[in-house]
This record gives structure tokens, C-alpha cells and sequence, in this order.
């Protein structure tokens, strides 16, 4: 995978388009984060706004991903995709991006908005009916809680 | 994914046998990994040996992820178990299992020996003539570094 064959250089994904392809395809991330010595590891739907060059992710408001970030904001995540095994190979097919950057909570309504139709508009194949839906009033974003990764740094790599 | 609902306790996977087998049949493992306040992540192809309940990893000797788990061993690593987002319904489908443990470079020969056929039989379908092409030698294992991720702590979840 991503780092498996690190120092194979020719495999690294080096053009910035073909990296925000893959955060515009996926459907989650896996994110790792860092408290003193201790490290933690989630994954979540996200949706990624290419204008911010920021992934959104919908959460609860609290928990113990948002008590590692309110000590730590410095995340390092990744979006894999996944081409399978490649059998009698001894190789996986996939492309990877690894990213870095700081998460932390959304606080205004505005930006919460704009998150959840960013989430939407990814995940979804249909995104109006179901915008439609959630978005009767503003009474879900009281409980919603959404982060925000902004990215300062990513790389890729690709095998087979 | 795993903690996107973290907080709803009927998601949570209790059963040992269940997160086994999540452990047995996935095909690659992302890793969280944690130096000073530095997080870091990469995805590595892997076999679980359920007797040790570890995770053995093919690596190169040298690279980035060695010097963190040089200057930290423990880690945070997650499988998932991905079914596809359910078009409409704002879910995906998954089972994820997150497990923390500490990772290390294995030294013997003979844990080496080990690991490969570890690694070979989760991966491959037909183990036997891939290892029949690779182990015709020792020299294989003079330049492959092998990583053992020794499991101290397992959750899972499921989602739809």
C-alpha cells in the first residue's frame, strides 16, 4: 500500500491534480492523530472542498477523537484507493494519498452549512433529494457536530 | 466508518472472534504512528498470526515509519472491511476494527522465515507455488525487513 514500497521512487503520485483526484473519489479517510506519546486512528466519511484544499467530516460533539485534537490539532491522514490484491503478484493494486494538516471543530452555522452540502455533493450519487431532506431546518446542526482538516502538505503513490 | 458514530454503543463489535476474523480476512492495515507530537500513518499490505495475536508486515530496512517506531513503539492500527456507501441513506457499510499495540522489526531468521509464510498465506489464494518461487533461498531475507505489530488492545464497529 501507500508506504509499502516507500522508497520506490517511481512509484509517487507527483502531480497535484492527479492527488486531488483521489480526495475528490473517495469516500472516507483514515486519520491518525497524536497525544504525548499516544497515537489513535479513526475513519470517516468525509467530503473534500478543493477550494479550502480542506476535507469536512460530520461527528459527534464529543468523544475521544475530538478530546486528541483539542490537545493536538496536527493530524496525518490518507485515502486509499483500493484495487484489490493482485494475485501470484505479491502486490496490491491501489493509489494513495497521505496528507498533513490541523483539524479542529467547525463553530458557525455558515460554515456548517457549507460542510454538509460539500459531504453531500461527495458522497452522494443524487445529492438534492437527500439535501432536501436533511436540510428542513437548521435544528440539525444544534447536535451536528462537523471538523474541518485543512491540508498543508500531501504526497501519493500508486502500485501496479 | 469505525468512530463516525462512536458514540452509538449498538455499533460497537464485542465479540473476539468477530474481530478475528476481521483480522484474518483483510488484506492491508493502516497504522498510526506517533513521535513527540508528529502523527503518521501509512498502509501496509499484511498477515495476522492469530496464535500471537500479531501482525506481520514486509518493510524496507530503512524509511520514515522505521524512525518513528524507532523512537516509539507504540501504535494504533486499523482493518476495515469496506461495503460501499449506501446511495440515499448518508451510511456506508463497513465493519472496522481498530487495535493498539506496539510495533517492532523482527531480527531471527527464523521469525523472518515465519512472518513470510504468514504474509503468503493471507495474501495469496494459492499460497503454495508463490512460496515455492520466493523462499528458493535465504537471500531474500537479507535485504526484507519484517515488522511484528503485537496486539495489546482490540475494538471493532459495523455500520448498516
Amino acid at each position: 500500500m501507500a508506504q509499502y514500497h516507500m522508497n520506490k521512487r517511481e512509484r509517487e503520485i507527483t502531480g497535484k491534480e492527479e492527488l486531488q483526484a483521489l480526495l475528490r473519489e473517495g469516500k472516507f479517510a483514515t486519520i491518525a492523530m497524536c497525544r504525548n506519546s499516544e497515537p489513535y486512528v479513526v475513519t470517516l466519511s468525509y467530503g473534500y472542498d478543493s477550494g479550502k484544499h480542506a476535507l469536512y467530516f460530520h461527528s459527534a460533539l464529543e468523544g475521544l477523537k475530538l478530546d486528541f485534537i483539542r490537545e493536538n490539532p496536527r493530524v496525518c491522514g490518507t485515502v486509499i484507493q483500493d484495487g484489490g490484491y493482485v494475485t501470484g503478484q505479491c502486490e496490491h493494486r491501489y493509489a494513495s494519498v497521505v496528507f498533513w494538516g490541523e483539524m479542529q471543530l467547525v463553530e458557525t452555522l455558515e460554515e456548517k452549512k457549507h460542510a454538509f452540502e460539500v459531504l453531500i455533493d461527495q458522497l452522494e450519487a443524487e445529492p438534492a433529494p437527500v439535501k432536501a431532506r436533511i436540510f428542513k431546518s437548521d435544528k440539525v446542526y444544534d447536535t451536528a457536530g462537523i471538523l474541518r482538516l485543512d491540508i498543508m502538505e500531501m504526497t501519493g503513490k500508486k502500485g501496479k
